[in-house]
């Protein structure tokens, strides 16, 4: 295909876009003047901009602000009921629903036990109650809501909206989810991969001024590696990318289902970390459970946490082997993307976060094979419980409202 | 920072460059319902940039051509003399340069010895003199010259222009290499590292529908792996990325600079293939030469081509295993971003060319760590002899002339 070129429609909805995320960053709001120095866009557009943008109610005056000469100018702030969306987040063990108003806070969520493991006909149908159940409790105008966005385990055909066959999710092959999601509640549905949501909540939520390449570490029932460039998130020719599971970090570690030993996506998870403690005599084989159901394996990695937290210095050693597994792969990443920022978050990231953060970033700059002449960045996702859930209801929020220079262009014949 | 808005200089800006690029990618020509048709801009637009396309001298008319009803339609090409660019590449056995007119059409090409391990200041002074020497030769108006591209050995600080600390390369530590040429030639200098020079020249040349998301196997005196994503070459935050080179893929592999087995970037580059040959009883220690000089370890390697071609089965035992090594670091490239293309190409590649990519396919796609549904393309750069310098010189052509959203957007004050 060629590239394409642009027109006045489309600048005029790229500006709106543009306008409208500078005041949603600025919650303690922003005048007109300032929304054209940071623009760049000339004072008579940003006019005519927050005039459509008001008259959607989108955005609210609120109040004056004396700057410079002349006469006090009007504050604008986002309307946070402008808009709201609903996400979902499909997990092995659990489906998250979230509802976010416009300013990204959540308004009301619910949590359903370990459905995936029936048919998919049966869930898709609790699916759609559950989120008929939280609009309504919620109150909200369905008018206002924008549509449902769901994080699902990969690999997913993003295109037609199909699950294809996540691991341990043995009964969904080839589920039309977003379609039949669509068609039980009357709401637009955009499906992608968890990684790329959680990469989608960083970029919609990150201060002004934030890294705008990063590697988001996501830390769930697996590992996954989503990956931000020029503040876009990569979704790859397939919208699969994200697995940087099978990058060997440790020649003489456990064997992975690939048949290679010690990939960091087999080695660093929760399932395996609970299998060491048991090995190494830190949890009896009670306490750890059955390694398959993910109930079991997240008690005992609570279980492991907090013994860690309490100074066993086995749990300790299992934690920093797990940073130092975690640190080859980032090196890998930062050298082939050099980017200066690694944010952590997951569903299983918290009760680990203190003690890893505190063994990373040694590991990652002491590391011979880091290229970079730069520091980098290791933090934690400020997107509290639930990034991927959240992160389902901004793909919602972000396809309506982000500025993306790629929309600026037009589609061909 | 914010995102930033449009205006309508942009756009033109924007437009005209769509517009030429769509002309100069059909050497067969192109009318101007045809552009309007590819572009998606309206016939009045198309006609206004071609005015000034043709005024500038970038495209010609050549003949008419008749297509649906009414009169037959002229036809569009580029002017291949409408500009040219320098291209330098460094590398640490040779410097070569060529002069590009902007068809990419190579016009005159040369290359100097191992002047990289003397003291940066006089090589800078013997690549202005070969610079002048090559415009002086080609006869080309000097007007015409849109700049000089150099295409360096990576860490590189791009902002600044300077060298950093190439491995391989002794003497060259924060060398001011843009700013040196810049004031000895008079011309507009760019500096990039050689991997994003390839990677620019392959989306340079690339056909009309070709993949835009592509790794980029730089196969040189090391490896490098440049990338590209929604047709964007990805520099990352300091410009060095494209080092894959410590991706561990055989963990009883030699021991790398960086102390651990089997890196990807070590034990499949040129020096380390002489050294099994040599082990292996297929090359004399006096055939090999001294592993440290590039020009002994070429003639080594090329002879060692030449064992595999002519069917030595140990030669071919090589070749296999190191295609195996490049497919496992493939694999983790194309997990991580999810394309379907890898392109491979480099000083080096040319002699080991065939034997690989006879054995590489199978190897990427029978791996059990491949995540992506999909096939992966595993092809040679079309760009014969020397891809890094024809990439340096389209580093300035691409500057100049390519289409880039992101340049849509204006500077915040």
């Amino acid at each position: 295909m060629d590239p394409t070129g642009t027109n006045l429609p489309a600048v005029g909805e790229y500006n709106q876009a543009v306008v409208l995320d500078a005041i949603r960053r600025r919650p303690e709001g922003i005048t007109r003047s300032e929304l054209a120095g940071l623009t760049a866009l000339s004072g008579m557009t940003v006019t005519n901009v927050c005039r459509r943008l008001l008259d959607a109610g989108l955005v609210e005056e609120h109040g004056t602000r004396v700057g410079g000469p002349g006469k006090p100018a009007a504050v604008l702030r986002l309307n946070p009921s402008g808009g709201f969306a609903v996400g979902v987040h499909i997990d092995p063990a659990a489906i998250t629903y979230v509802l976010v108003d416009l300013s990204g806070s959540v308004r009301d969520h619910s949590r359903t036990g370990t459905p995936t493991a029936g048919e998919p006909a049966a869930v898709i149908s609790e699916m759609a109650e559950a989120i008929e159940g939280l609009i309504e409790r919620s109150l909200v105008d369905r008018s206002r809501i924008l549509g449902i966005g769901i994080a699902s385990p990969g690999p997913v055909d993003v295109e037609n909206g199909i699950v294809l066959n996540p691991p341990m999710m043995p009964n969904w092959h080839l589920v039309p989810l977003r379609r039949a999601l669509g068609e039980a509640t009357g709401l637009p549905v955009l499906l992608e991969k968890d990684t790329t949501a959680a990469v989608v909540a960083e970029l919609w939520f990150a201060e002004p001024g934030s890294s705008r390449d990063f590697a988001f570490m996501y830390y769930g029932t697996g590992l996954g590696t989503g990956i931000a460039v020029s503040g876009e998130v990569v979704r790859g020719i397939g919208s699969n990318a994200g697995d940087a599971g099978h990058i060997t970090v440790d020649p003489h570690g456990a064997v992975c289902t690939c048949g290679r030993r010690g990939c960091v996506g087999y080695i660093t998870v929760p399932r395996a970390l609970v299998e060491r403690a048991v090995l190494d005599g830190l949890l009896t084989a009670d306490e750890a459970g059955d390694p398959d159901d993910m109930g079991d394996v997240s008690a005992a990695f609570h279980r492991l946490a907090a013994l860690d937290a309490a100074g066993d210095p086995r749990a300790r050693a299992i934690m920093v082997d797990t940073a130092r597994s975690l640190a080859r792969a980032i090196v890998v990443v930062v050298n082939l993307l050099d980017i200066d920022e690694v944010i952590f978050g997951g569903p299983f990231w918290n009760p680990i976060a203190t003690s890893l953060l505190a063994e990373l970033p040694e590991a990652v700059w002491s590391d011979p094979a880091l290229v970079p002449p730069h520091p980098v960045r290791l933090v934690q996702s400020d997107i509290a419980v639930d990034v991927a859930a959240v992160g389902a209801a901004t793909l919602v929020l972000d396809t309506t409202f982000s500025p993306r220079p790629s929309a600026l262009l037009l589609a061909a014949d």
